[in-house]
């Protein structure tokens, strides 16, 4: 029953290593079921050069297990409170990937300044405020979710639009239509994210010109999407 | 008829992943038989990894396809109109490299700083100036080849002694004498680029001197070279 | 008698060419038996390509061989200071791995930036003083030893808890309960190093909150640890 | 009757691309055998991927070449000066390895800055003077050899316990007692050199203390040498 999305889960997670965004553990995939109400996600602590399909543990949106012998991701209620939030995503990705981290850490948001951000990301990706104490202490990672969900509401921010979110001090979350699509925004992300450090060093001044942003934007997503093939 | 010309366009577009210059589809080369009136070009959003004799693109010079099922590159517009303008081009390749790109994020001219450099480009590599919104929201990539050609026409920068450039807020473009030099350029480009960055955080006043980098240009290039094997 | 120590420090050493942290022979690394009595260490100057079980030098806690033909690491007398004082680490590895050693060589501590830092080291990375003049004419690497053990007897701070030091001018060290979790150590060190240089550049004043370096530390140790598998 | 000395130039030259220090064919390895008055060196613009034994060219002193036939590489005169002024020499590299590079485009010397540094180069690693116009424009790469000589000896530089130099707005040269040797130098000044710009930005006043310089250099180097086995 659960068997193509714990295969979806399994691929998207071992494409973590291959495009360089992970450290030993540092990473986890989810990709949700809707109609099922189910999530599939990676189990706490394994390695990737291991991981077998019935490693990966499928949960409903309570957080209770209903497939799988492992610990799910310690990073699992953040997944449940995104997909509660954010109706139209279906996969997520957590990593400490290098550069999306720093950006994190340096606790800004990631400007938009150039083509290549415009082309998946519509505007400054943002950076969460920190958590509180009691917010960590408590229902930590469920926390992190609630903190995503109001900074894109209170901003009232696209998910759809804008597939990702660097929390301070911590590292990104990004997302997608599933699981291979949020992958696929987490390695955007890290390249955009190297590429804005080195951008301000030369010119400190600089950012996409709003028109600039629009059409990439544009020329990608919607109906008027014109780039690859139909 | 065109398959030598598809067959070239093919193996250079499969470099640019082997040198390190692309993520995912972000990239595109392509190659003129000017007797024949026909270039062929990447497909749009096609992978590297899959990627056919069969899915190459040829069309003519008014933009029309003559051979091939897929839609070309996004970017062709921009191809057709540099090679209308500058006549001795037979290639071009147009990608997101890392640091070219952080550069053209940075709006700056990437100054000749070395020997590398000037063994290439003859002299500081020149960054366009920004697109207004009129050309951004109409033909905006006819008009980024458009903004090419007029840079260089105005500061009377001969294309076969600067084979690229690199865009505001985008990415470079270069060329050469066929596709595999275009790529050779994309390589040499990405290099400098970064060699750039870290030299000028060091010494932020250095710059090649005049003799040196006719010396190292005129070393390679010109009847009096006597770099390589005759 | 000394073979399961043996290879655990032959497969612990092949790990670090693997992880990316040496260049030719600069690293080594050592696990002890303490009921044995024994240490297992690299030998000097020999290649990770061709190290064999037998090239590994077993020695008791004075310095004397006890198994193996070859000179053991010259940075033996270091480890051997640091198995006698810090009585709960069995494994210790030194490298000059980039940007750990890049840190070392700036002469200041690694700030703790983010959770990737919170979840192995618990607080500020410490670097020692410089040795005097009579301390490095001298027994330069037993000394080596010492002023690592008196910075954390100093400075109370708890070896199991900060698995890691870098020496001013020099390159780090770090341990763990075996020469594999030295490693593993040794690796993240290395990519928090790596953070910490862009973090500060985007952003010199960050630090993480307290409440979240200690949320993630004791997340991952300790009776309360909920991260991985039982 | 050059075979031997052919072949180490050869390998010497196919570790160049092993080691990541060369892009295209910009890079070049050459061995000495006095007895014998002969220099083997790389041909100039010819690809490591297809080199073979007999395209390495064997020149006399004078440069006239005894054996091969190709053209030897464009910077043969410089390896000429460098062996008929440094007597201890037997193997020259050059490259423009990108952070050797990066250091000689800003002029400036790689200052000592660690034990890694200080384990091969014995002192800041000096950077040449700019060559005038006349010196450019006539016997280039003869008088690059001249600039070099010329400042070893103004300064008293001893060329073995200094293997290296970089040339301003160029890049570096190393040696070493035989062609490998000369690779091995140049593969430390790269690593070196990457991490002196980061500890620079992280503490731009520090500096490596005499004494720890003398320890690491003689620990390695001269009579009273106990890195590695006897």
């Amino acid at each position: 029953m659960y068997k193509k999305l714990k295969q979806n889960v399994l691929e998207a997670n071992l494409l973590l290593p291959k495009h360089g965004l992970v450290t030993f553990t540092w990473g986890n995939v989810s990709e949700i079921d809707r109609n099922l109400g189910a999530i599939a996600i990676k189990p706490s602590g394994v390695s990737y050069e291991t991981m077998q399909l019935d490693d990966i543990v499928v949960l409903d949106l309570d957080g209770n297990v209903i497939e799988g012998k492992l610990n799910p991701s310690s990073d699992t209620p953040t997944h449940i409170e995104l997909y509660k939030a954010f109706n139209n995503i279906h996969g997520i990705v957590h990593t400490h990937s290098r550069y999306a981290t720093i950006w994190a850490q340096s606790g800004c948001n990631i400007p938009a300044l150039g083509t290549t951000h415009a082309d998946y990301f519509y505007g400054d990706i943002p950076c969460t405020r920190a958590l509180t104490d009691a917010e960590i202490r408590h229902e930590y990672e469920k926390n992190t979710g609630k903190v995503i969900i109001s900074l894109f509401q209170e901003k009232k921010i696209d998910p759809q639009a804008m597939p990702g979110v660097i929390l301070t001090s911590h590292a990104p979350f990004t997302w997608g239509k599933n699981a291979l699509d949020a992958v696929h925004n987490a390695v955007v992300l890290e390249e955009i994210a190297l590429m804005a450090i080195h951008t301000l060093a030369i010119n400190p001044r600089m950012a996409i010109d709003k028109a600039l942003l629009d059409k990439h934007y544009t020329r990608k997503h919607g109906a008027n999407a014109y780039y690859g093939q139909k």
